[in-house]
């Protein structure tokens, strides 16, 4: 047992000698280049297959028998006229099976988002996998500054570190809203910054028909595209949240809607926290959040066959002492795994996050996002939202978590390069060559390879106790801290055509006159 | 988006309204029942079906053409009497792979180990999941007091941890080195402390003769027991390292054959850190491991056909900047992965490690043991070592890592509960009876569930922000201080025959006074 420790020592010494001390700040952040991913990994099957099909059978018995209730009279008319059994007075939609199926199958398995720039163009479904950033906390948060509101100073810093951060494919929208600005007119401002900021794909906000058209508008105008061309190659994705148990609500059956009505991707997600928006019971949970999401994906399919749609499971459950939401829990995992299951039965993308229920950035928000990112990454999400960022149960949006989420999905990026078996990699000759009880530092076999034989930690310090104490003993959480700064410091904004960029100034300052003056629809 | 988190906030008041806060502090820990494990899920599989077979067969050529160097002669005797072709002069031994694979047939596929307190009894192979503590650190250190050289009182303060924490099954064998007592007697004071303050199994030192006999004296007074019934029912396990490369020494040597021979469990470690002990590649340090594992647990099955045996996989890499090993890496995981795969072929136990090379209980090192557990777990290990405490990459055991570590391991374990999906789970009449837009605090299907619904943690703090705030807004690291004092002070040593005791003393005594005149074997 103490051999195995002796032996770290031993190594230390000897590696130190050799190669150095690691370089410390200076020439800028050290992290893996921009790519595209695919996980090469089976995912985790946590339910036999008759589960699978008990959940599934249940959820349309649901919408069956009790149906969704629908607030947004466009949605009625369009579910009516498929066949479904509506209720005017009371806005409740019973679903047949046969309808919910068929207008399901017509969701593409795979879709691309184009990105302003070409080379952060995203597929989402089959094994592909992509790092969005947090969207819609209210609050963001610092080591230094401590959490304030929302605002718009501290939106713009966040969507450039998205930009910066290679690992991230995509922004989230709004990682902090700015709510220091008029809430009427706040979508034009997040928007335009956004599309300015990052050449990163991005979710608009989908509350409504205005913040959608506005946001196509925009987007138009930002990519020098036609909307003919939009409708045949997406470029934008809001997410859907019905409100569970059961209901679609006005401004997000308008959203579903226009989304759909102009091919732009949807990313359909019940919010069903065991306990409280859905049965107590994990199953239960996911059989309610099955029923909404199918029927929010029928819709979309209804308003346009082959509209790009994502199922979003957002199962959790709440801490039944304080009735606060829990995430990164072991249901939450468990739930992630049982989803991807789910989804794979219908080949449609699927939507999960990386959460969790800290208050600060310490070993608590790490490993629920620990548990989130194996659940869900193992269950086999396309696109992982907030997938950096998030804290507190997505009140807050902060700076150092962003850092520490990005190494943690460097790492898991890392883990999908496959191990090399040829003979050449597995060294037998070299083992030979160093004999027993020699050391494998100057050979041949090792000097070829050790520039990139292993992955190179962002935020991870490795170096031993005296020299980690004697640089100031900083903990991750302090050192993410300098990272973000040091990023920020460097970002350069991407080339944008000025004519494009004035084109958006004066689309958001026109639209708000507009607003101003009482024309809510652009 | 905004959906999701202002949803957050109404659950939050609406719960906490119904619920209360939760209590803090005052009537101790919760934290969940001691209870053997086994693992549910399929492990994940990073190798193809080839690539072990091609690791498998490097391994052997490379005991068939560089074989291992021996220096201990009895080793040297028993491989040579087997048929090994032995070079005295240099301890060359180069072994046949009929030989080998012949030898390590003999090992059982499954085994118990028999611990103070029958309830602590243990299997180790097929899927059984064992956590143990960390064993052999150098160093001792909580946030309060800082880092300091292992001592006498540290270490019997870590035994009453690992005795009161219920997640861990089984003591790993000094989690802190008493480095204040001589070194020539200090095993038999750490023997005698463990088998008093703990009932639960525990890790002998392997190192020499001298050690193992001691080990098995004190543990056959501890338990009642006679060396004939020991032979039968194993009580103890050690872990040998090989001297990677391809050496085992004079005292791991006599460690494995002392232990075989008495029947006690050994875990059989090569220590292939890639780069350093093992070549710069994974599938290289993979297959330099899968060698010297096989040549021991084959070296074990001579000495006693059926000894039972660990097959241990510690393969992680070095830093090649600094030399310094890196733990809980993308390529530690993987390793992990593969290992499992490997071991599976040869149908044995695993043995691995939760490991990390953070120099303080940060975000660091959470997410360097979350890639170790995931990689380890769905990698199907057995015997998971080191599962809590181990910082700084072994040189020091941590009283705030042990808290987070054993949450960690409370989340992993809870993770493999099924997800019911009977239809009164599943709860479609609950769900009809809440309707849309409704919550499902108050209804008959939560309130029958809602006490055990759910995982309690015993570290995580679900508060909301202000709430925390007021208290003291404590990180996670900060809990966990408080958290081990708690249990530290409620600490009732386990019942002891007082003739056992005293025998255990006499022992202790009785050698101490034979190795101070010169007679190092009891």
């Amino acid at each position: 047992m103490a051999q195995e420790n002796m032996a770290r020592e031993g190594v230390a010494r000897e590696g130190g000698r050799r190669r150095g001390e690691r370089r410390q700040g200076g020439g800028g952040i050290r992290q893996l280049p921009f790519q595209t991913l695919r996980n090469p990994l089976k995912p985790i099957e946590i339910l036999a297959p008759d589960q699978v099909e008990a959940i599934h059978d249940a959820s349309l018995d649901l919408l069956e028998r009790v149906g969704l209730e629908v607030l947004h009279g466009e949605s009625i008319d369009i579910l009516a006229r498929a066949g479904a059994d509506v209720d005017r007075g009371t806005g409740k939609v019973r679903l047949d099976r046969g309808l919910v199926m068929e207008a399901v199958s017509h969701a593409p398995p795979v879709f691309t988002i184009h990105a302003r720039n070409p080379a952060h163009d995203l597929e989402f479904g089959a094994n592909h996998l992509v790092f969005t950033a947090t969207g819609g906390p209210a609050f963001a948060s610092d080591t230094e500054r401590g959490r304030r509101a929302g605002n718009y100073a501290d939106m713009c810093d966040y969507i450039r570190l998205v930009q910066s951060l290679n690992v991230l494919h995509q922004d989230g929208g709004t990682a902090v809203e700015p709510t220091d600005l008029p809430p009427e007119t706040r979508h034009l401002d997040f928007y335009e910054a956004t599309l300015r900021l990052t050449d990163k794909g991005w979710h608009s906000w989908g509350m409504g028909t205005a913040c959608v058209l506005d946001g196509i508008e925009l987007t138009r105008l930002a990519y020098g595209v036609t909307a003919e061309e939009m409708l045949q190659r997406p470029v934008m994705m809001t997410i859907i949240n019905s409100n569970s148990p059961l209901r679609l609500d006005v401004p997000m059956g308008q959203g579903l809607v226009e989304m759909a009505r102009h091919g732009q991707a949807l990313v359909l997600t019940p919010f069903t926290l065991a306990g409280a928006m859905s049965p107590v019971t994990i199953g239960g949970a996911l059989m309610q959040q099955n029923a909404e999401a199918l029927a929010m994906v029928a819709l979309a399919q209804l308003v346009r066959k082959g509209a790009p749609v994502v199922y979003g499971g957002f199962t959790s459950n709440v801490d039944m002492r304080t009735g606060s939401p829990a995430f990164g829990t072991p249901e939450y995992t468990k739930a992630a795994l049982a989803t991807g299951q789910l989804i794979r039965r219908y080949r449609l993308p699927y939507r999960s996050s990386n959460v969790n229920a800290s208050n600060c950035v310490d070993v608590q928000s790490t490993y629920e996002s620990a548990m989130s990112l194996w659940g869900t990454i193992m269950g086999g999400v396309n696109l992982l939202a907030h997938a950096a960022g998030w804290l507190e149960g997505g009140l807050t949006a902060s700076f150092e978590k962003l850092i520490v989420d990005c190494e943690m999905l460097q790492l898991m990026r890392e883990t999908f390069r496959p191990i090399a078996t040829d003979p050449a990699s597995l060294g037998l000759e070299a083992i030979a060559e160093v004999g027993p009880g020699g050391h494998f530092f100057g050979v041949g076999h090792t000097l070829e390879r050790f520039e990139s034989a292993f992955y190179t930690p962002m935020l991870s310090d490795w170096r031993n106790f005296e020299t980690w104490s004697e640089s100031g003993a900083r903990t991750g959480t302090e050192r993410a801290h300098r990272i973000w700064k040091e990023l920020l410091a460097a970002y350069r904004e991407p080339a944008l055509d000025p004519a494009r960029r004035e084109a958006m100034a004066a689309y958001v300052a026109r639209r708000k006159r507009e607003i101003a003056s009482g024309k809510a629809l652009p």
